[in-house]
Order: C-alpha cells, then structure tokens, then sequence
C-alpha cells in the first residue's frame, strides 16, 4: 500500500462526487463544504449507524431533537456566553490575527500547553519569551482579547440586545434542559441517555484539514444520566462502547488511540475526560470526547432555571442530581476518518493497479451496482435494479467495459457489482463480484437481497 | 369518531414525548419547538419515506446536502435579499406590529388577495376602504416597510458588512449551485432530480399554529432538470408522485386537495404552480407546493456567477439551460397533518373509549412493543426485545395491566403489541397484537421479524 497523501484523498472525494466546496460557483465560503449524492449517502449511513446502536438498539437510551435557537439563558448557565471564546491578538506590524495560546504551543513546539491559562499569564510568557509573530518576526502584539465562538442572530425585527439570539455551539444542552420532559413522559429510570444529532455553529478563527474542523458541523451527542457512584463504572462503559463501534465499523486499531486529558487540562467538575484520537494523515487528531460531567450541568440550569431538575429514586425514595456521562462525537470528522482510512490504492499486477475504498457495506454509499454484459440485456438488469433499489441505494451502469465499471464502483466503495448476462434468462442467476476479495460468486437473483443485506450487519 | 380538535391533539403530542416547547424551563422561546424520543422517530420516519420514493428508488434522481451557511451572492442572484420580505406597518396608537397583506385579506374576509401588489397600492386600499387596527380600531398606521425574513449573522470577527452572512431561508439555491458539480461528478444525463433535507430559517412575524408555521423547521425539496418543452409533463408527473406519496402513507383522501395557483399570484417565471393542501382542523393550509419553474434559477445563478450552467445535450448536441420542476414541502408539516390525520378517540364499547394513533407502520415511531404477561417472563421477553430492536425501533413494557399497556401503545400509535405468556416457552409462540383492527395471531418467534416487516411496506 502507497502512503496515504491527504490532497491525494481530499481531490478524490471532491471529483467523485462526495464533497464539493461549498457555493463554489460564487469563489466558495471560506470553509464551508457541500456533500454531494456520495457524501450524503455517507454521513446518514454514519448517522444511522450511531443511532442504531446507541439509541435504536440500547435499552437504555432515547432521541431527540432540540432546536438549533435556544433561549439565550441557556448559554448564560452553561457557560458558553462567558467563557466559550478565544484568546485572539493582532500583530501590530503586519495586521495578521493569532491565537495567543496557539503561538505559545508553535513557539514551544507543543512543550507548554497553556490550558486554563488567564490572558494576562499567556501575555507574560510571550513577553518573557520573546516570541514573534509567525508571519513578519516582530514583537509588537496588540492585548490580548476574548472572541465569543458562538454565532449570533436577531430573532424579530429590532436587532438588539433584547432580540439576539444564538445558534448553538453544541446539541448537548437541548438534552440537558429536556431531562424532565423526557424522563417524564417516557416514564423513565435512571440510568438512562438523551442522545441528538444535529448541526453546531462554531465561529472558529482558523478552521482546517477539509471537513476536520469546520464552522457549521453535525454532532452526534448523548447525555447517559445515572446515579452517582455509578459514574465512573459508566464512564468506562461508554469508553469502550464508542471505540468498540469505531472498529466494528472498520477503522484500523491501529490508527485509534485513547489520550487520557491531564489533571492540568481537566474542566474543574468532571471527574475524567478521554478523548479517541484517529491517526489521519495529517497527524493525531480528536474524534470522540468521552467525559464524566457529575451533575454539573443539571446543578447549573436548576440553578439559572429555578427549575428543580432532581430525579425521586423510587428504590430509596431519595431526591438528587442525577451524574452524567457524555460521548460527543463529530459526523464530518467521523466521515473524514472512514474515507482516509478506507482509501487504498492497490497494486493488482505490473501493469494495472486500482483505487479502492474499503468502507464497510454498512456505510459504503451504493450497496451494489448492476451492471448488463451488454445493451441487450438492459431490461433484465433494469429489472433486477428495481427490486433492490427498494432495499439499498444501488447504482445502474451500462457505460463501458465490465472492468471500467468494476473500476469505477472500487474507486466509489460499492461492496458488490451484479453482472446480468446471457445466462441470466435461463438460470435466473447473477454473478456477485466482491470489492475488496475481487472474488466473484454466482447466485440466484431471489438470493440478491439476503446476501447483500447480510453484509450490512456490524 | 368525534370530532378533532386541535387543542386535543396538540396536547397528546405535547404530553406524550412527541414535541416539547424548545427551552421550556427557562420559560421557550417564541415558537421553537424540541422533538421528543417518539418526535424524532416520527420526523425520521417521514424523512426517510421521503428519500426512500424521491432519490433512492427512483433511478433519475440524487441527493445532496448543502451547507445552511452560503455565499450572501447567492441570494443576491435567488432575489432573496431583495425580495424575500413582508409589508410592515406599526399602529401608532397602540404599537402593534402587523402585516399590511393580512389586514387587508382579514378585513375583506379573503375576498382581497393582495399577492404581487406593491406597497403604495396596499396602502391606497386600507385607507381607501378604512381598515382599522384589528387591536383598538385607530386608522393611524405607520408607512409600509419591507422587512427582510432572512435571518442574518457575521462570519469572522468583526460585524461588518463584509461579514454579514444569512441562514439559509430554503434549501432549493444548495441544489442549483451545484447543479454542474453534481452532473460532472455522477455523469448525469437529463432528465434528472437532486434532492435535499436540511433545516432553513425563516424570521417570520406571525408564525403559529404549533409546528405548522415555525422560525427554524426542515426542508424535504427536489429539483427536477429536463429538457425545456418536456417541462410540462413533468409537472404533472410530481404533482401526482407527491399526492401518491401522501395517499400511500396513508393521508385521508378527503382531506387532500390540489389548489392551482392563479394567474395574478404565478410567479412570472412559473409556467405553472399547485399547492397540494390538508384539512388540519384549523382549516386548508399549504403542505406541498409542486412549481414549473422553467430556467429561471439556473439563469440568475449563470448571470450572477459568470459560470456557465448550460446543458450539452449529447443526442443532439445542442446547449441549453434545463428547465425544473421543484416539489418542495416542510417536515413539521407534514408531521402535524399525519398526526391530526391518526388521532382518533374511538368509543369501544359503552364503558371503553381509547385514543389511537392510526399512524401507517412506516411512520409509527415504535414499530413493536415487547410485554411479558406476567414479571416471570421478563428474560424472555427481554430475549425477544433483543432480537427485534437490531432491526425496529421497539419498546419493552411490564409496567400494569395487559390491558393498560395496550392502550398506551395505541395512544403513541405502536403498530404491533407482542405478548409473551406461559405458553412461550414451550410452543416458541407469541401472541401479536395488531393497533387498529385489535385482532390478536399466535406467531412463531422466528416469523415476528419478516411480519412487522412486510407491515412497513408503501
């Protein structure tokens, strides 16, 4: 196997029809993406994935879907009006805008982290430090300032302070403040878990990596409420849940880690945050945060609310906060990981070699594409394309020599290619050629369905 | 039946776990609404259905999913910023806000339809014809003033112009954009459609009736290309495969209506535009507008970008703009006309009356609830819950009576109940349930999958 090059993987994706730059025929948006018919195919065969083993399936948990405009007090109380910003400041010489605390990682090459650092202490140690802006070498930075992440709007017609609103930095408050109307209408005991999938809006300074870090997101979050006391034995649970999904569906153990955070970069409430890293090519990058939150955002939208947000233990009788833990995974990053794991150019001899992405069937865009030996036989393929469109995404294609059509659907991740040819009319059978084995195999067209559908299971 | 009423229903749905008031502990906000557990498997449910018949099995057509954040040029080219506003005017007397073309439809009882007027002429007709203040009756109005329904917000750090972006009011302009992308990408030949969900934002003034009419809700918009002369057909064509669609799923024909938009209110690029309405119990309202739209979106988008979006037409090597025909319809909707369309408190006997939801199985939000008769039978029942919720959406219940844990399943609409008894253990046999007939089969376990199964066909 070649050496995955990222621009090699994000110009695939863009010419096959998964991401195209988003508005692009006006010059783009900075930083925004459009997934094309492969793309979208892919990210909801993602999103199905997730729900159906962490809410369909899983005996403990329900959906939900919040609103993107939520009232503005829920940002005060969790937080995010305050302190979800960044520490910007400007080069006074050539105008470029920095993050403080990344000039502080880059000019100490990652040896200082200043998390939970205040404003004045990054200052200092880029002072003491003599360190330079990035672009022009000078030394004259402007103060540092805070910039709120959070996207804001006006709702009504008076753009005022009364009428902003925000679109939401995260899906998990819509779980938070609906506890009680779904514990209570769907008659629940703890533990149990809220989860969503939903767009997030992150104001970020500088995005990057294609679709690893954008400003509009999907996320896919739950919210696990449980006793406390019975946090950390769920908090290793959900761990090992998420990183078992992750290779379930495909993703290379190797490319996967855990990064326990460190006491120093720990949020002050929770009582232990991991992170999943995935190894793309540009290097280790966050996939699933995994953290102990305790009760504190319950505590903290009773408080801000003047709602009692406590659950009646009908065991004990007891009254309390119930703790929670929360597995908070990126579509578009999870998207991003799959296709780079996924992509391989194969050499198959001397003089032929293919590109083949190896998703796996449950999340591989077309699940089989049908292809007539020849013209004549178009009818009965198109026939057979009706009884399985019905079932799966497929593909019909009559373009070309059957190896040009293997080809094209490798390079696109279809599990299986269904040839119809002139023995079909008499047998009833189709040969199935495999993706990844390139192992062809006859079979009975009322058998199609089962087979494919067998390997969907994960 | 008794007749339905709309308060009824909102509060079933409300009480439930189908739809909550978004951020209710902190008092809402002004008509957001959150999906609760059985609300997100209802809105899913629909959305599927939708992708099932319009881009899935249907071989000319494609999804994507365009980014909600897009180039402001873009709707410079829809006409959006200029044109997508309403008539203000304020009550000097008491400062009430309102609608210039409802004060003047609600004073002539819907006998004035002032669609296309301009605002001088409305002005003209409420003083001419006196129109009053529906709120204190004074004549004493503010000019008309056209405010932008788009809902704005900055991208990067400073509230500038520059900077100013919009949320997307549809999400029609993602499909015309990449129109070229997507052709290239799939080797698309004419006719055929891409198709979209997502959320738009819409900061309407009088937005209402529960979900029917809401600031943020979701999109379900195709946009049909052909050759131009073939344009008509096709109309016809979606007008019927919506109103099919409807019908399959199982919409009361007689509350279903198709109302031909007329010569005054056509837009002047539309060669032809029909509503297809509901009978909520509030009255007819729009559910799905099915729109000729000729060439015009890919005109402005070609004159306002500068790319070509000509068509090469490989049998007749002529180049032209297709022509598209848009079916476009809202989510919450939709949920809200099949929701009213399955309420029925239906009288049993004289003692007995239940609320059910006749909801088609592939809507049902829980497709099949597990009962074990009596708590003995709790780990077989759990051993079929297992096996059944890898494949639907299920619920298992051993809370009260047989008989109450029907009703309960009735009144969220869960198509199949499925009792284990005594009896299970030895014959392998459930006893199975069915919502709206109440008839109850004996089934081998191993047949209960392929059972529900066939019940989700439309």
């Amino acid at each position: 196997m070649a050496v995955k090059q990222f621009e090699t993987i994000v110009a695939h994706a863009k010419n096959s029809g998964f991401v195209f730059q988003g508005s692009e025929i006006y010059g783009g948006l900075s930083n925004t993406w459009d997934f094309g018919p492969l793309g979208v195919e892919l990210k909801d065969n993602i999103k199905r994935a997730w729900w159906k083993k962490f809410i369909q399936s899983h005996p403990n948990n329900v959906g939900i879907q919040a609103a993107i405009l939520m009232n503005p007090k829920v940002w005060e109380a969790s937080g995010h009006l305050k302190g979800f910003s960044d520490p910007l400041m400007d080069c006074r010489h050539c105008k470029t805008r920095h993050r403080a605390d990344h000039l502080i990682e880059e000019a100490t090459e990652g040896k200082v982290v200043p998390e939970g650092w205040s404003n004045e202490k990054m200052m200092d140690f880029i002072k003491e430090n003599h360190i330079a802006c990035p672009n022009c070498g000078s030394h004259d930075f402007t103060d540092i300032r805070q910039f709120n992440l959070m996207f804001k709007t006006f709702q009504g017609i008076l753009e005022d302070a009364k009428n902003t609103i925000y679109l939401r930095p995260e899906t998990a408050q819509g779980m938070f403040v609906n506890f009680k109307n779904v514990q209570r209408s769907m008659r629940r005991k703890l533990p149990f878990g809220i989860g969503q999938i939903g767009k997030s809006f992150r104001n970020e300074i500088t995005p990057g990596n294609f679709i690893f870090r954008t400003r509009e997101f999907e996320q896919m979050e739950m919210e696990f409420f449980c006793k406390p006391g019975e946090d950390l034995e769920w908090y290793e649970y959900w761990k090992n849940f998420c990183m078992s999904w992750l290779t379930r569906l495909g993703l290379t153990t190797e490319n996967l880690r855990f990064r326990e955070h460190t006491p120093e970069e720990l949020a002050f409430y929770s009582k232990g945050t991991s992170d999943i890293e995935y190894l793309f090519p540009f290097g280790w990058g966050e996939l699933w945060g995994i953290a102990d939150r305790t009760d504190y955002d319950l505590k903290c939208h009773q408080e801000h609310s003047g709602e009692s947000l406590e659950y009646l233990d009908p065991q004990t009788n007891e009254k309390y906060l119930p703790y929670c833990v929360e597995p908070a995974v990126g579509v578009e990053r999870l998207m991003l990981a799959f296709l780079c794991d996924a992509y391989d150019e194969e050499v198959i001899n001397e003089k032929d070699t293919r590109i083949v992405l190896h998703l796996h069937p449950a999340l591989a865009p077309i699940k089989a594409c049908i292809l007539p030996l020849s013209k004549q036989l178009s009818q009965q393929a198109k026939d057979v394309y009706g009884q399985l469109a019905d079932s799966f995404v497929c593909e019909y294609d009559e373009a070309g020599s059957i190896g040009k059509r293997y080809r094209r659907q490798d390079a696109i991740g279809t599990p299986f290619c269904v040839t119809i040819d002139f023995e079909t009319e008499k047998d009833g059978c189709v040969t199935v050629r495999e993706r990844d084995s390139m192992n062809q195999v006859r079979l009975p067209i009322s058998e199609l369905e089962a087979h494919i559908q067998a390997a969907l299971k994960f």
